[in-house]
């Protein structure tokens, strides 16, 4: 690779990949006198006097910070704030193409924990949401969860969730094709980074019959002496089983195997799996098993990269769910939430199931809608919603018209 | 006034007045692999490799913060970051609509200076200059010192600088009109807050004979015993003369008068000036001396509203500053580039020289490109770039681009 400025992605990348446009002319005394002073005043006495003003008439309620440290940025690891800023440009790219919603990139040159946290803090009257993008785990957890605490707005780490969300709409098409419920299944994760942990969550809270989760160490169990605080909390509430021995030994006899790391699986390992076995190797650009290995002994297989059937693309997530939260004027993105998005990926395709098929294609125009539908949906009935608002039909109607516009 | 649903203003505003739009299409697999994963982990490694490739292939070189803590809105005081969204919206918009640049509005739920520095501080990759705005003075001297002396992008507070290079620029004019030189004149300073601070430093910069700074209490010298900091550095550089009076005191004699806060002026005052005078009364929405009674008795009035001549509005400087700079890959703003933006402006309207043609009309679209090659060109006299840049080509090209467009 190397700076190539003739190459087509160079090219592509000149100038930066985002601009604003203002949404009024300042042509004359007239526009400018309204869209600032002195007309832009009266916009400002009126939210001083009652914040809520701010949604309607401010850009900040459909706007997302994409938020990084640039610590985990795709397979390169730590690579600096100035360095991510690509993948974030591509990130708000992405909201605005996918849901119609503006984003702004916001890399930070600390990666200390409490500085993120307070910096995040200070500029969240800006943003109606927060995007935390490639923050490397474990202060990832610790990040997201202290901005949720603190704050009144949407904040979701998309590495954990929006892999999670799509993981399980995967999955859940993946058991339908295979004539299995969720609850049949034992699970075998590769990976206990921040979407190994996500994942794992979010498939118990599905009803998952029992998850092993394995790191670089081998499967995580309450009796390993060397768990940070996240996996001891990962060795209580999964491995149901019992099982002690590296990521092959559990593989034997597992109906699902969820690579999430780069670590390679041998096609023994897949061999070992149970009938109608389902593997997900996401590592990119290298799935954990080979997808031509990998057919040979499972009935399902899904990976990261676009050149496969069944793409586990974090896109059929994050813009519907920011745009449904956004709808609803939702504080935050619960765990039903979140539940409903995976659902309304997997009913996208529900009626054209089949083992190349669990999950429709990143492009799939119907798929940001019915998230974000889905997931305004449930915000109000979780009630973190300050008003009533007529989601449904906002929901669809937003993320409905971006995906028209493409 | 009020919140009126129905009116102009709050129409205009209504979803806010920016927004972020993609400037790459991701319709296809094809595109989404070369604006996203695994594409643009070519341009991620060339930056981690080396960071000066940031400026040609991400944003943020030609990417302004706008930011605030919302305690100094336009007359409006402190009103807290949501309230003064709109405004800083307007400020990017205009960036975008005066000088083609990219603008975003960062407002802070922080009045602490050290927060603020430390906030910046830690978002400035994302950006490649700051617009400091509506920061309530002295915080605001103290935060951009700071800010200044520990990034190096360029940092600019609009509330001292655009409005001092822009009264520098009316005032060299004005006395080109009625025969003076800077150096002849006598100047009384209405307010010493963050512009009346500016411009007095502008003008003693650019060679103005004798300036008075006049506060609520009257006119600053070092005899007075409550003067903060700020102020005492005033007294110590201004007000050769001795003056120890009251502001209608100074104007005994006086040849100009700058009114930089809200305190009205009588006709008396006015009319004791010297023959020729010059009154620049900027206060907003009411001006400190009725234009009309102004007219009596000055040679050169000059007001901040746009339904009289010669207004001085800042938008004749800070799209044009920030565009020059980013030309040049300034990595400051110098107090010279901000003299030369002000003898470009002058210049603009050098030839059409009149009482009421002292400075540009803000829509001329002549200003932003001449500003621009006059600070890009002194940024690289001042050596505060950090490679060559064809910096006239450019500088031109930029802003004229936008002004075409407009």
């Amino acid at each position: 690779m190397g700076f190539d400025p003739d190459s087509p992605v160079f090219r592509a990348h000149e100038g930066g990949k985002l601009e604003v446009r203002s949404l009024l002319p300042l042509t004359d005394r007239a526009s400018l006198s309204i869209a600032y002073t002195p007309g832009v005043a009266e916009v400002c006495s009126a939210i001083a006097a009652d914040e809520s003003l701010a949604r309607g008439y401010t850009w900040r309620s459909r706007l997302v910070a994409v938020v990084s440290d640039g610590t985990a940025v795709l397979g390169l690891g730590s690579i600096g704030p100035a360095a991510a800023l690509p993948v974030m440009e591509g990130k708000a790219a992405l909201f605005r193409e996918f849901a119609g919603l503006n984003a702004v990139p916001i890399v930070l040159d600390t990666t200390d924990p409490d500085e993120i946290v307070s910096t995040v803090e200070h500029i969240a009257p800006s943003f109606g949401g927060i995007n935390l993008e490639d923050i490397s785990a474990p202060r990832c957890f610790e990040v997201e969860a202290r901005l949720r605490e603190k704050l009144t707005i949407p904040v979701f780490h998309d590495d954990q969730h929006g892999t999670a969300i799509v993981v399980l709409a995967a999955l859940r098409n993946a058991a339908r094709v295979t004539g299995r419920a969720l609850a049949d299944l034992r699970v075998v994760v590769s990976g206990a980074g921040a979407a190994g942990v996500a994942c794992t969550k979010i498939l118990l809270a599905a009803g998952v019959g029992d998850i092993a989760v394995a790191d670089s160490k081998g499967v995580i169990h309450p009796g390993r002496p060397d768990l940070t605080a996240v996996k001891a909390g990962l060795a209580a509430t999964t491995n149901r089983a019992g099982l002690t021995g590296s990521l092959a030994d559990a593989l034997a006899g597992a109906d699902v195997f969820l690579g999430l790391s780069a670590g390679a699986v041998g096609e023994d390992a897949v061999r070992s799996m149970a009938a109608q076995s389902i593997v997900f190797a996401l590592a990119n650009p290298n799935p954990e098993v080979d997808p031509a290995v990998a057919h040979r002994h499972a009935a399902i297989v899904a990976t990261g990269r676009s050149d496969y059937p069944n793409q586990i693309n974090n896109v059929l997530a994050f813009p519907g769910v920011f745009a449904g939260a956004f709808d609803a004027g939702a504080r935050s993105i619960t765990e039903n939430m979140k539940l409903a998005a995976a659902a309304a990926i997997s009913e996208v395709v529900a009626d054209a199931l089949e083992p190349d098929c669990v999950v429709p294609s990143p492009f799939d125009p119907r798929v940001a809608p019915a998230v974000a539908a889905a997931v305004a949906e449930q915000a109000v009935r979780d009630g973190v919603v300050d008003v009533a608002v007529d989601v449904a039909v906002d929901g669809a109607d937003a993320a409905a018209d971006a995906a028209a516009a493409r």
